[in-house]
């Protein structure tokens, strides 16, 4: 059986695995990334990562049919390039791909982060049954992926699936990251989830569990705190949630105006909020969608949580393989 | 040479000719479509106007390779069928594709009127030089049309491009008149130009040109009178201008960090407007948008006029035709 690796290069860390040809991962390893040291540094730590994730699985480089790497953007895909991500300064004008490639020999794919962890849910995950699929992913950000008919949508300026920087207020939004106003991920990330609920608090006429979360020394807010108290009953929180629901909700139904997918997925570390979270997004599309998509469209969480990145990268090394040999 | 009829069937006229494989087309005919009196007639009246547009192009119904039917929405386009279109009623479940294509014995294609409008503009108007391609048409509604890679993006329940009613406000936004608040078209319509302008004459303490045309009998404000206002200096008129410009601006970028195409192109009444408009929708676009697809994204005025619907229902008979004989 074909075998391939993944690498996903995050701002922190690097993870990899050997994945073979039903998807299926082996041992995964991971190497702290490191970006304040260099690209050249960055390299040689993509290299070591991919090795140790050949020797993870009992494996030599020889047993490996293609490589797949998944970097955070800003990136030129075609171009095989990483060119200034905010999580990975300073590097600049990175030649990912041909550096893999030539350091092992082997066909070597590049894609962008989310891109690629959309591409794993629809190889193996939550997506793996139907045509088309979409993904957020809620982390401090919001990532976006989408796939249809079996491609990325990588776009024409790599900026295909950056639904974190759909706007869903022309006017007054809130601030985001980017520097632009109104962004989804400036209302749906799990860091906005916090700064609406300090915003809350420090407003709020009702007490609320998290005031007094809040005052204990050293315990930041955290978004899961924030799902913990609402799941407890605590009316704040329920609001914060149910607004965040809402505002998911409005980024699902502009993407179903657009690109119309069998299935709206969403992943990240803001799923552990669980099942009534989901729900509550369903039940806001079903509101503002057009009847036949609200009805129609399938709307779940991510199935393979941290590894959809190295096993979408994987997927991506192995559509390349497969394109090569038609 | 190949000859295609491509029939745009509208609530108030259909409009037929034949186009020809480089996608010229002959002498176009129009029929009013008189939905109330019936959906039977209708298909009556869309074979007539097929076999009139091939009179008009002095050929006969042996000189025609395949067809193609593009009609307003809602619709199930894999199905072939027209479901229940607001500009059609009282139509409910008619069988376009089926009926046509056993009435001429010809391959039959059907497809959404603003898709096939996109896919005319992609074919041989605005954006015949690139492999990606958004168009918004701008009328009483916002319509719009998706095309990468040659491919129509159809959907998975024929809900794709349906880019006026994707949401730039969560929160207070406009009524549309799809029964939601904050759609795309609610802002940037020529409905709304209208709208926005009557609100802003109710409220203004300035007098405009405007305030004068409305208090003469008869003459209801459109918005061409709006845009004119606007290019004779008057300053009410100019924000409103400007305002419908930045909507836009929002609804491309959404789009644009969405699918990234090549090229944003804008169709429809409204571009009457002029290149002034166009330049204020690209200064905006510049402004909201990511760096590189802002610098390199393409932003035009469709070139076919209200022929793009045929010329495009003709490039999907075309398309249909080309991937049988694969």
């Amino acid at each position: 059986m074909l075998r391939y690796v993944g690498l996903d290069v995050g701002g922190t860390t690097m993870k990899a695995a050997v994945v073979d040809d039903t998807g299926h991962p082996a041992t995964a390893v991971s190497i702290p990334t490191e970006p304040h040291l260099g690209q050249e540094r960055g390299l040689e730590t993509m290299c070591e990562t991919i090795r140790r994730a050949v020797a993870a699985a009992n494996l030599t480089m020889g047993d490996i049919a293609a490589i797949g790497v998944a970097t955070p953007g800003t990136m030129d895909i075609a171009a095989g390039l990483i060119l200034d991500p905010p999580n990975l300064k300073p590097w600049r004008d990175v030649p990912v791909r041909d550096h893999i490639e030539k350091v092992f020999g082997l066909p070597t794919a590049f894609q962008n982060d989310a891109n690629a962890a959309a591409f794993g849910e629809y190889w193996v995950g939550a997506g793996r049954a139907v045509p088309s699929m979409v993904l957020f992913t809620l982390g401090t950000g919001v990532g976006g992926g989408i796939i249809i008919d079996d491609h990325v949508l990588e776009g024409r300026h790599s900026h295909g699936g950056e639904l974190g920087h759909t706007r869903i207020a022309w006017k007054g939004g809130r601030l985001c990251g980017c520097g632009q106003l109104g962004c989804l991920e400036a209302y749906a990330s799990a860091t906005s989830v916090v700064q609406r609920t300090e915003e809350a608090l420090a407003s709020a006429k009702t007490p609320s569990i998290l005031s007094e979360a809040r005052t204990t020394p050293n315990t930041p807010l955290t978004a899961r705190m924030i799902f913990d108290a609402a799941k407890a009953g605590d009316a704040l929180a329920q609001e914060i949630v149910r607004d965040t629901a809402y505002f998911l909700a409005v980024g699902a139904t502009n993407v179903m105006h657009t690109i119309d997918p069998d299935m709206v997925v969403f992943g990240g570390g803001m799923i552990a909020a669980g099942d009534e979270f989901l729900q509550q997004i369903r039940d806001f599309v079903k509101e503002i969608a057009f009847p036949v998509p609200a009805e129609r469209t399938e709307i779940r969480y991510a199935q393979l949580g941290s590894d959809a990145g190295f096993i979408g990268a994987a997927a991506c090394g192995r559509q390349l393989l497969k394109s090569a040999n038609k």
